[in-house]
């Protein structure tokens, strides 16, 4: 039997929030009989949801923080949302993690607030994992902070790689850093500065990594600026949906290629399946006192549930105790 | 009759080189009969090949740049490499333009030092058109400038609308600026204030650009500083290549998937080519005083001959006078 987690879940966050969270919360209750939900959200969302599914229970809330808001603003102004009222769960130590498909700001901000920094950790920063080739690649901050200073770089990397050996059972990771070249000389002076400080400080530096081999190269933990990070990894998004949507297009584009399509239908779905987003369903925030993932806006069920079941197997990990044990706290004087 | 160009080509340049390159000029000069070729490499690879085609005359040096070397370096200690006679032989005037799929880094560094920049231009931008779903766009700077400040952005914005009106023939194009998330408030402190100067001063500019609509967008012209230009190529070719790998392992996986990929065939070359970098053969640098394009290392025949076409197309639309005549001056004081 695995360890008994209780996770706190936004229902009302996503494009298609409450349906497609509700079918992934259930998905989710059905796969994990050591998971508990508090459903957070409108009553009228979450009251019958709970009452229909055991392990589940209604946190009714009165605010929907919705996507298109400002996010330390919303976090301010609606005390009472499923975002805020979801992280304050997790500090008063009712659930030990939050998910969410709402507002990716916005969670940041009232995880970050509500649910607290680990201490000695800088700033949070949101991963990615990203299907690569050869492995899987946590890349980050994919935008949890758009300006950095180049210790929360170091941190970066020393939380990167207590996610991968804690949740992703990854022995000695290897860490990149994201660059225009491989050579130490390469790339902007704040670049060429991180590189000298993780190679001085970090013994699972490995080198730069270019963007092409965030995808098709051998690091474990690849890190950068928010800014950065969120270029590259929308870029990766929108490079596939282009090449899906043509592919799509050469299989329609005569009798002949129709029916090779047919014939190929399992195989690529295989393949579909192995780079879509959804296999963890969402960005997991380190360096925050408890477990936050945030899903994808345009999440379906099955991504709910995976976000969810990712949330449970960081819990059981304990990712926040092998974060607070690595996370170099000497420039900050408390240690 | 087209207007006559003449190009200086460097034979030595690239992995493949000078096999490739040869074999792409000698298409290049088949394909424009207004087209002169002074090839410069060392002698026992130009003379030869001049001698045995129309159109074609030698420029023999003595000297090569490796891939490897310190660009600037390189440039400095080698007078007689293939790279700095060839862009020597544009500012003399003997050539309009340059083309090498040698070192891009030593290609930057020999035309701005040794053809010049336009005068106004901060600093030459590296430019690449990308094969986007609904139109071309053109991702500047993606490499020359890895440190920028805010109005080099405004000129790279300036400069880009001046190629893609010139060169491309888009009337009032729409540009961009690469950004994570899409209101005026988004991105890092330096993308806040290139967001408001482009707005206040650029009448063509349309808003942020997120990565994901990069190729998905309806962006002519989308720019960033060469860091993060060249992380979202890179980030580009790279998840096209896993795509691709990922694709033929899923047509191989069995005996029906096989013959579904054999009817596919015709379609799929037809994307593959939609989508190839090789239809423009190399990135143009924009704010020299004259054509420079670099390709790629990999370059193919084919890539090498579009290169040089390509180059001539951007000499006989007058780029140059295109950028000279839009490139804003204010804040240098010579206006």
């Amino acid at each position: 039997m695995a360890e008994k987690v209780i996770l706190a879940v936004d229902a009302c966050g996503g494009d298609r929030a409450p349906d497609v969270v509700l079918e992934g919360v259930a998905q989710a209750l059905a796969a994990d009989p050591d998971l508990e939900v508090i459903l957070c959200g409108l009553p009228s969302v979450v009251e019958g949801f709970a009452a229909g599914h055991e392990r589940c229970h209604a946190q009714p809330t009165s605010q929907v923080i919705e996507m298109g808001e400002h996010p330390a603003e919303a976090v301010k102004e609606k005390a009472d949302s499923s975002i805020v009222v979801g992280c304050k769960l997790v500090r008063e130590g009712r659930a030990q993690g939050f998910f969410s498909a709402g507002s990716t700001g916005a969670c940041l901000v009232s995880a970050t607030l509500n649910i607290g920094r680990i201490k000695g950790v800088k700033r949070p920063a949101l991963g990615i994992i990203l299907p690569g080739v050869q492995k899987e690649t946590l890349l980050l901050d994919v935008g949890a902070n758009a300006d950095v200073k180049l210790d929360y770089i170091l941190q970066f990397a020393q939380m990167g790689c207590a996610y991968m050996t804690s949740v992703m059972g990854v022995e000695n990771p290897k860490v990149g850093l994201l660059n225009i070249g491989e050579e130490e000389a390469k790339g902007s002076l704040f670049a060429q500065d991180a590189f000298h400080l993780l190679r001085d400080r970090l013994p699972q530096f490995a080198g730069n990594c270019e963007g092409g081999d965030l995808l098709n190269g051998d690091f474990d933990v690849v890190v950068t600026d928010g800014f950065t990070g969120n270029v590259a990894l929308k870029t990766i998004e929108g490079t596939s949906k282009m090449l899906f949507k043509l592919l799509k297009g050469a299989f329609m584009s005569s009798a002949m290629s129709k029916l090779g399509a047919v014939l190929l239908k399992g195989s690529l779905m295989e393949l579909k399946r192995k780079v879509s987003p959804d296999t963890y369903g969402g960005s997991p925030l380190l360096g925050i006192n408890g477990v936050c993932m945030v899903g994808h806006g345009s999440s379906n069920a099955t991504a709910v549930r995976n976000g969810i079941l990712s949330g449970c197997r960081e819990v059981r990990a304990h990712v926040g105790d092998a974060i607070a044990a690595v996370v170099d706290r000497k420039r900050q004087g408390d240690a």
